[in-house]
């Protein structure tokens, strides 16, 4: 078993929350804040710190607009983001075989 | 997408270093603590923290014994702890399900 296996894994992504907002943005392109809020199930405090993290990486753009009068955030993934993220699935799936066809 | 999809992966478990301890000790049975360091390049602070975590969860058992007079400490994969993984590697082949699917 390759020692990198598990130490190259992208913690960026690999994070429960951050692992939802990529997943979601990747394959549902993009979303507003209250959206994913509702969709994940987080609170506006965990929300904004996790996207903070990926906008940082350069995995996802924030953009503060407003619908009328009302402020609206919209957060949409990177082309950097979208890979980064094909890359951790195609991990993912490494370490699935190497778990599922051992441990059958 | 379902609002639990990501919420209730296992933390115990999805934690990198955690995650490859897990899929050793599932898949290659009992393993010493000098075999766990190399094969996941992890440090003795790191790796005891973490099989600390996984045995009180109940997850992995650590047994110290002695090779004649030298200290030796094994750990093992409870029945609790594989069938954990087992249900966190569905967990994962969701997500990748979802994220495949709708990313291509």
């Amino acid at each position: 078993m390759d020692k990198g296996l598990f130490s190259t894994i992208d913690e960026t992504i690999h994070a429960k929350a951050r692992l939802g907002i990529m997943t979601l943005l990747v394959t549902q392109g993009e979303l507003d804040f209250t959206q994913l809020k509702q969709k994940l199930g987080l609170s506006d405090g965990n929300l904004s710190a996790h996207s903070r993290i990926l906008e940082e990486a350069g995995y996802i753009a924030i953009h503060k607009t407003f619908l009328g009068r009302r402020p609206k955030t919209v957060l949409v993934g990177t082309p950097e983001g979208r890979e980064a993220f094909l890359a951790y699935l195609n991990q993912l799936e490494s370490i699935l075989k190497v778990a599922k066809t051992q441990s059958d």
